[in-house]
């Protein structure tokens, strides 16, 4: 099967390694192709962010699909644009941030989430509330770390565990959630830490999940709800025109 | 005082009409302007309509701020974009969607909304989680007329008037939402008709209601939490150098 | 138009200071009408002053809409006695506590709230609760202040300021609520410090806000349900010979 | 032990029989005194009923407390004026509107409520929502009525069987409350039809149940939280020198 | 009448004691009679102890009701195995926790629970969440003694006080319930303890409450809903023959 | 790797062409030996079933750890004693009931759940109580067909789908759940048929979903949580000798 990795910012960097590194998180005989948006903002950090780069790609989700893709992946745990997508094409459509909520929400009674930055934590609240799920949310605790800046892979290992060890401990968390999915890289490390020390709580890094939960829909062919994610009708939209 | 009362659809449609009728809602010392975006779709009706709609309303409001306006309206049952347009401004921004809702749950136990189309009732359905009153909802009911043929005023007083019934009747609705700020000059007559039914209920067309709160605002000198709706970093931003 | 603003108490103070200051907050051409109860207790801190002064209120809500009343204010944030005589009459009663939650509601994820005792927080805690809204109260914080000693203006401005401090920063409040009609003087002020300590939170106070909210709702022609507050049968009722 | 057993409206009727027959209904230790209230309204039906009844039962309330009496029972589904009197006395105040929907809660995953009128039907709902346990709510069903005409025993019997078999059948009950202290004398007969029916769902009647529970509370040395409902200040009272 | 009171693990303890103890708190024409189970494990801490001790006594219950009890007591907080014994026998089940819980929400508006081992408080959780009452719960506070060593009464007194002022103070609690059975002979004390510190809220102690509300649910005619817990068809169960 | 498959009932069936069956669900180097339990009843459709059968699963998972499995499938759509067996087990332990929910809430806004019989209704409502996902529950539809009986495949497929109508239009279900393992054979000509019929909602067969789900918990390295599902301390266990 052949799947769309969308990174929904605008961005130089050269996807190639990160292509290299998902494709390994799925099956042999699986594609991934990973692209980044051509018109929006460098990161997802604010409603505003959201806004301005959602357009893009719902464009390139369409694309994909006409173009023979089995499902589409948004590589952000705020699940940037996800709905919209997931009106406008057929193919499974999926989010690492619901998934790996609703992974947490099964593997444990309850769950926090470990952000980037204060500033996205009312949309993850926006997020878990939409699923739901607002019962099991135990807290939201953020690293202070822009996240152009994730790639201080020590600096992100030491915010992080405090940060996780804080959850545990103050806010009795029996599970967690990396909130970013450029925190990468500090996955197994963290799960090392957390075990030395006692916390035998799962850390959820969204993406692998994400990416095989992907795989797993189409080989058991589920896609999302056209009653809860409608095909729009056909009209007049002047903005693709420009983008 | 100055109001800035967005369409936040693409229209060729003289708003002149429609500015002279809405200036009639609130005191005389205040001016409203209306004015619709350039570039997006014709009619908000899907996830699709809001995502591509919401970047000119963003950028039309952020004018609107730096232009001098005391106040944003957004004309959209559905609070288009809302929560962008208020991280991105610091003058207060409403949307009568959830103006109408607020004031339903203080006037009734309850209320059910009458929407126009059945393809919107998720996206009221998300609204009104978001605003975590879930459980005073008793049903959303549909007319089944598109927003661009609400104009035909008597068969949109039948369609609404039937909606208007089974929702009292048969979902137990103490209070009724009129769902479309086009559903407008039915309501008087709606209102009238339900007291001779005998239904003494409330019903709600949102677009007066909502400007007359937001003038209450500015005088309260009250505006959105930043807390909430924290003013997004300056950052790279490629859609608005198209729009 | 008329609006009767009842004191929900038994008091010898001179209301016409009140009468002057409440009239600033309408239109020129509302005429607000300030009147305390002939019977009951001098505040309102407990459900037994609750019981005690609501049957007065009742009576002269009552009288109100005979005289031609438009609307009825009761000055109390409990909304002390509202959904009775919401029963009784027709015309549209408001209270400042509900109208204020809901108002922090729009503008903010979640609210707490500023009262004088904690006495009286449990009442509090009822009236979220019957809104439904209890999943957006960060906290209910007192400054145990009687209601009687309120006009100590600087020790009311302390005592709230370091209320709304800790509502902010332990409780993660994003919006505030005065939670007594007599914290009044003090919301400018309020708002100036908080504003310079970086805490950008609506902070309400409910009278001014209110008064508006009830012209209104009087301009557009909403009062409320009578499927909620039913209008009661003629039955024989000794209570109000006494009164 | 002695219980006050007060009835929360104005009545000619004789008391006598009614004492009688609640006396049966506990130990044989335990004297029941039954008395109604000097001032208020007939009957119960509105917010209206319970703001005048109220008064004069906090201060039978209080009076019984300091003649030696070892508990309060409020003979009134909707726990009329339960509140205000738990603030006033120390011994334990019971109604038995919460009493039997706790019980249900506790022998079935939900329950209906079979109610006298419609008009009822909101404070019902407020009832259980004061509880938290609006999830567990199947329905509330009303006979339409009137209090004074159930003592038309065969006409009850069959539109509160009615009433019965359209919750359990329509509404999926699992357990049946009847809404009306005045709804005596057809508990037994309903349970043996229901269950002739194969409907075998716990009827409950509250008043037998809740006395018990009185006592049982009264045995347990248990009696209201002073924290929920704390003990009022000292204060000037001008209402209570009219009753 | 006569009721089974079952002990849910197996113990080599002389129960004469307790059966002396428990048959004190009913009635005198009511007899109890106390019996542990043949197969399971010696304490209940854990899923684990549920899933081994529930078989045994189901067919406890199933054998007391075939030998004319009228009723059925399970002496464990967490009400181990409850619902399947409901479904087998038609006489009332109670057990302690709902028992406590319902109790603690009609006395208070939320209570906290002391639990012997932070092991079994997901448990509670999950009891108070099967009841809807989880916006009820304050807290679920841990003493770490295991049920094994609730025999050191000064030091479970000592515990047990601390974790209930904890509740009180940090949490808010407005009532408290013992969580586990045998935490007994230290209520009396503490509720002195309590009144002495100025905290006038109820403590719970299930075991005598849960006894006197069988007495009243078989008195009252009351039995658990054959709609909730419905009689199993008879079918092959091969573990029956083993224990 | 190498998954056990616990069929938790006690049966004569052949299990092998289970085995072959599920063998093809997972990737090619994943073996999934499938074996039922020794001791328990012959299905699935009550507490009393999950009381009797629970004790031989957990004692066959313990093992299956102890062999070097790598995960634990218990095929029961109630997910039958899966929190027991979490404690006990350290790999992880999976049920499709809980697996198939949650996906149901990623891909639709709610779910309808297809039950064998109303029986086993409460159980389910249980198991999506305990996920705290109520609100997403459009309905529970039961087709009256005994587990034993759905091999006849005509029979069910015809009723599987009118309650898979019914859900969608009365209930108004935006994705259904098989709600038994053994409603085999039919999910493919099911999703035809209501797609032919216009109802594009995914219909969700829960082993191929959870068994692939497994293997994907394993790859990402993720456990149950052992602050939810604590390690029971080691202690006398007389029912494990029985069987």
């Amino acid at each position: 099967m052949k799947l769309k990795f969308i990174v929904p910012i605008i961005t130089d960097e050269d996807l190639g390694p990160m292509e290299e590194r998902v494709g390994n998180y799925v099956s042999e005989s699986t594609e991934v192709h990973v692209e980044s948006i051509p018109y929006g903002s460098v990161s997802n950090e604010s409603f505003l962010d959201e806004a301005v780069n959602t357009p893009s790609v719902i464009k390139m989700a369409g694309k994909a699909e006409r173009d023979g893709y089995d499902g589409v992946f948004i590589e952000c745990m705020l699940d940037l644009g996800l709905e919209a997508v997931r009106e406008v094409v057929d193919i499974p459509v999926v989010g690492p941030g619901r998934t790996s909520i609703l992974c947490a929400v099964d593997l444990a009674d309850n769950f926090s989430i470990i952000t980037e930055l204060e500033h996205t934590n009312v949309s993850f609240l926006h997020l878990v509330r939409s699923l739901g799920l607002e019962s099991k949310l135990a807290s939201i605790r953020s690293i202070e770390m822009p996240v152009l800046e994730l790639n201080n892979r020590s600096r992100l290992l030491q915010s992080a565990m405090e940060a996780a060890e804080t959850a545990v401990i103050e806010d009795g968390a029996h599970s967690l959630i990396l909130g970013c999915t450029r925190m990468v890289g500090v996955e197994t490390e963290m799960r090392n830490r957390l075990k030395q020390k006692g916390y035998h709580v799962p850390l959820i890094y969204g993406v692998p999940l994400t990416l095989r939960y992907l795989e797993n829909l189409i080989n058991s062919e589920l896609t999302q709800s056209k009653r809860t994610y409608r095909t729009p009708p056909e009209k007049k939209n002047t903005l693709f025109d420009r983008i």
